[in-house]
C-alpha cells in the first residue's frame, strides 16, 4: 500500500485518519491544504469532525481555525462546519454548510485577498499555525513532497506549522510528478526580491514542497477522488456574455491595444467563464496562455484545441468528467501546465508585469461600475473575493461579467448603489452582461453610468435606474458621482422585505 | 536670461507664453507637469486660461482636457478652471474652483491610481496626447531636461506627446540637479521585466529627462516659486493620532512584528501626517527611510533630525517656509532625497517589495473598516483617489487616520456604511482618530465593527452606532458583515437634509 511513500523514515509514521486526528486538540489552528475543491485531505478532517461530534456529546468544546487555500470540499468544510467545528474560516469558502453558519453568525469568517494569506500568515498577525494537514501525491526517497491536485498555500502551511500531518492520496496520478514550480524565493521586508518570473510559462522554483521530516507527526494514506462540481453546460445568457466579451477582445486586437495572442488570461470558474473559453476554441486568437487561479473545464478544452499555448494556476477545478480526461492523459498535459503557490499565481507584482486579462463575475455592480463580489443584499456572504482583487486592479483589462438578473428576474445584478463594495470603479474597466458589454475605460462616473444603463441593465430594470440616476442628477449633494443615499440602497431592502427588487 | 538653457538650438525656440499657448486649441489633450503644488507649468497655462476667455467671449468653443501628475498649483488648475477651460481633468485634483466645478456638473474628472495613470496612457484609450507642457529646471547642452521639483507623469507626457512646451523655471534651485532618478525601462505587456529596486534608495535609472528636440515647438522662461500652501501646525487631536500611531509602531517592533528601523514609510501630506512625523522625530526609532510620494514639512524635520535616513517621492510638497529652507540648504539634504516617476514611486511591485508603512487620511470609514476616500456624502468629490490605493493594497500594514468628527461634530468620521467606498476592509489594517487606534489585522466583521466603534467613534456618535449594529444584528440578511439597508446611508441623508448627522 506504501509504495507512494519512498522515505522509508517516514513510511513509519503511517498511521489512521483518528489516530492524526487525535493530534489536533481544541482552539488549535490548523492550515489544510485545498484550492478550488482539489488537493483537500480527505481522511483527516472526516476524522477530526467524528471527534468534534464525540466531544461535543460529552459536553466539552472543541473547535479549531482553519485556513486553507481557497474552497476544498464536503469532507473537509462540510464535516467541520456540520460539527460546528470551525471557529474561524479563512480565506475563501464555497461549502454552503459552512457558508450557512457564517451567516448565521454561528462562524467567523475572514475574506482575505488569496495572494495575502502567505505573507500575512509570515507577518505574525494571524497567530501561530499549530498543525498542517496536507494532501500529497507521494512522498520521494530523499522526503521531498509530491504536491497533489493543488498548491494553494501548502508550501507556507509546511514552512510555518509546530506539527505536520499528511495524507498520501494514491488516486492523484503520479503524472503529476514534474508539473509543479513552487517558489522558495518570498519573504519577509526589507529581504524581498524581485520575482523572476517575465512570461506564464516560467519556472522560477522546484517540483517538491520541502518539509522537515521531524515536524511530520502523521502520514495517512488515501486514495479518494477530489469532488468537484459537476460541469453545467453555457446557458444562452454565458454564451451572450460570451459572445460581447470576444466581440471586444477582437475590437482591441484590431485597435493595436491588445496583441493578436492576446495577453495572459485570468478566468474564475463557473458557466459563463466556460461558455468564453469555448468561444476562444472557435475564436480568431492563436497562441493563447492563461495566468490564473485555476485550470477548468474550459481551459482543458482550449487545450485540447490548440489555442491556448500553455496555462499557468494554482489549482485544477475540474468536473469528476473532466478530472478523468486529465487523468488519463496527464503525460500530454503535463507540459503545457504549471501550478505555483497562490501567492505566485495571484502576486499583483507578476499580474501587472505579464498584463493579465482578467474575467471575473459578480454578485452585483452599480450604476458606476462598482462591484460587489461577495455579500448578497450587503451582509450575506457567498463565497469571498478570492483571487479577484489581485487579478482586478493590477489587470491590463479588468473585465466583469454576470447575467444581467438574477432569482428569475427578481434580483437586478444592475443597481443603483451596491450595497457592498469588493472592486472600486477604478478597478472595473469593463461591465458585460448577456445584454451587452460597457466599455467603462477612460469614462468619467457620469458616462460610466449612462453606458452601464444602456448597454449592461435588463430591460425590466433599465427604467427604474435611468429614474433613479435622473434624480440624483437633480438632487445630489455632489455631482461628481450623483447619488440619493435615501433610496441608494433602496432595492435591496425592498428585495429583503418583499423578495424582489421589482416594485409593487 | 537663458543661463538655464545651454542647447543652442533650443535656445532659438524660447517665445511668450502667450505664443505658447497658441499652440494649444480647443479640443486638444494637454498633458502637463505638476504634482501636489510641485513643477507645475505657471505661465503657459495662465496664457491658455487668457486665450480661452477671449474665446469664449467671441463666442468661440474652447476647453480642453488636461492630464497632470497629482494637484497643480492655482496658476494652471485654479486659471484654467476659472474660464470655464477644462473638459476633463485627470488623475487628481485640489483646487477649490476645479472642485466646484466638478460638483456642479460643469467639468468631468477621471480619479485614478495614481500608478497608473502613465501605464494608461500608453495602452491608448485615454487618446491621443497632442500637447505636453512640463517644466523643468534647465536644459543641458546635450538636451537632457533636468527635472524640477516634481516628476510625476513628465516622462510619459515627454514621451507621448505630439508637441511639447517646456518652462524654464529659475526659480527651481540648480542643485535639483542629480537628485531626480528617471526609469526608462518600463515597457507595455508582453515586454514587462522586473523593476530591478530592491531598498528605497536604490537608483536604478538617470537624472535626466530625455526628450525628442524636435518635438519642442516652444520654451517659455519663468521665475516663480511653486505655490504650496501654508504649514498648519498639529492641533490637539492631529498630535492625540500621532501618538496612539507612535505606541502601535513601538508594540510592533516589541512584538518582533517590524524591524528597529521599521520598514518605508509612506505619508500623505497635510497636519496629521505631519503630526506623525513630528512624533517620529522625537520617538525611539532610528535608520528610518521613506518610499512615499512627496515629501513634505515633516519629512524634512525628520531628515534634519537624523532619524531618517533618506526619503525617495515623486514630489516635493513643502510650504512656502519649508521650500525656502530647502533651497538655502539644497546641497545638504540632496543626497538623501530620490524624486522618481509616479509610477515607480506609487508601484505596486515596489510598494508590497519594499513592505511600506502606508499611511492616508480619510473622509468616513464604516464600522467594518471600509474607507471613503473621496467623496463627502459619497457623491461630492473631495480631491480624488489620489495614491491611497497603490499604498493601501500592497502596504506591510495600511493604516488610515483621521479626526472622529468633521464639521465641529455634525460630521461622524465614522458612519453605519460608507457612502461611498475607495478601500475596501482587506486593504485596511489600522484605523485611527484622536479617540484611540483599532488594530483590525485578522479580523472578522463583526470584531472589527465592535473595535471601531469602541476604539475610534466620538462618544456622541457611539451609542448611535452601536445601536445601529445591535439592530443589525438582529435584522440583518446575513450576519456576516450585518447591514441594514434602508437606513445603512440614512446618516449622510440626514446631514444632506438638515446639516448635522445628529438626529434632532
Amino acid at each position: 500500500m506504501s509504495d507512494r511513500i519512498a522515505h522509508a523514515g517516514l513510511r513509519a509514521r503511517i498511521t489512521s485518519a483518528e489516530q492524526a486526528a487525535a493530534r489536533i486538540d481544541h482552539g488549535m489552528t490548523v492550515g489544510m491544504s485545498g484550492f478550488t475543491g482539489s488537493g483537500y485531505p480527505k481522511a483527516v478532517p472526516m476524522a477530526l469532525a467524528a471527534r468534534i461530534e464525540a466531544e461535543h456529546a460529552a459536553g466539552r468544546p472543541m473547535r479549531v481555525k482553519v485556513w486553507t487555500g481557497a474552497s476544498t470540499g464536503p469532507e473537509l468544510d462540510g464535516a467541520l462546519a456540520r460539527a460546528n467545528g470551525i471557529e474561524l474560516r479563512l480565506p475563501y469558502n464555497s461549502d454552503p454548510i459552512a457558508r450557512d453558519r457564517i451567516n448565521r453568525g454561528e462562524m467567523d469568517y475572514l475574506d482575505m485577498h488569496l495572494s495575502q494569506v502567505a505573507p500575512m500568515a509570515w507577518q505574525g498577525f494571524l497567530g501561530p499555525l499549530d498543525v498542517a494537514v496536507v494532501e500529497v501525491s507521494a512522498i520521494r526517497a530523499d522526503g521531498a513532497l509530491v504536491p497533489s491536485s493543488s498548491v494553494g498555500n501548502n508550501k507556507t502551511w509546511l514552512d510555518r506549522a509546530e506539527k505536520v500531518i499528511l495524507e498520501v492520496n494514491r488516486w492523484q496520478n503520479p503524472a503529476l510528478e514534474g508539473m509543479h514550480d513552487i517558489y522558495y524565493g518570498t519573504a519577509l521586508p526589507p529581504h524581498r526580491v524581485p520575482i523572476p518570473l517575465v512570461r506564464p510559462d516560467d519556472r522560477i522554483g522546484e517540483a517538491y514542497l520541502r518539509c522537515d521530516p521531524d515536524k511530520i507527526v502523521a502520514i495517512v494514506e488515501t486514495d479518494s477522488p477530489d469532488r468537484n462540481a459537476p460541469f453545467s453546460p453555457p446557458d444562452e445568457s454565458a454564451k451572450a456574455i460570451a459572445e460581447h466579451l470576444l466581440e471586444f477582445l477582437g475590437h482591441e486586437v484590431t485597435k493595436g491595444r491588445l496583441p493578436a495572442s492576446l495577453l495572459p488570461l485570468q478566468s474564475g470558474v463557473g458557466n459563463i467563464a466556460n461558455a468564453v473559453l469555448a468561444g476562444l476554441v472557435d475564436g480568431p486568437f492563436h497562441d493563447l496562455t492563461a495566468y490564473t487561479e485555476v485550470i477548468q473545464d474550459g481551459m482543458l478544452d482550449l487545450l485540447d484545441s490548440g489555442r491556448l499555448r500553455m496555462a499557468s494556476a494554482t489549482a485544477f477545478s475540474l468536473s469528476p468528467e473532466a478530472a478523468a480526461r486529465l487523468n488519463a492523459e496527464m503525460g500530454r498535459y503535463r507540459d503545457r501546465m504549471i501550478l505555483r503557490p497562490q501567492e505566485i499565481s495571484n502576486h499583483p507584482e507578476l499580474i501587472r508585469r505579464l498584463g493579465c486579462i482578467a474575467m471575473n463575475g459578480l454578485i452585483e455592480a452599480d450604476i458606476y461600475g462598482n462591484v460587489n463580489s461577495t455579500c448578497v443584499m450587503g451582509s450575506r456572504i457567498q463565497n469571498g473575493i478570492g483571487g479577484s482583487g489581485d487579478f482586478a486592479r493590477n489587470a491590463y483589462v479588468s473585465i466583469f461579467m454576470t447575467p444581467s438578473t438574477a432569482k428569475s428576474g427578481k434580483i437586478s445584478a444592475i443597481v443603483p448603489q451596491a450595497a457592498h463594495v469588493d472592486h472600486i470603479m477604478q478597478d472595473v474597466a469593463v461591465l458585460v452582461t448577456e445584454k451587452g458589454l460597457a466599455d467603462l475605460r477612460g469614462l468619467s462616473p457620469k458616462h460610466r453610468a449612462r453606458l452601464v444603463i444602456e448597454r449592461c441593465a435588463h430591460p425590466s430594470y433599465r427604467d427604474a435606474l435611468t429614474d433613479y440616476y435622473e434624480r440624483a442628477l437633480v438632487g445630489s449633494y455632489g455631482l461628481h458621482a450623483p447619488s440619493l443615499p435615501g433610496e441608494a440602497l433602496s432595492w435591496h431592502q425592498r428585495f429583503i422585505d418583499t423578495g424582489t427588487m421589482q416594485p409593487a
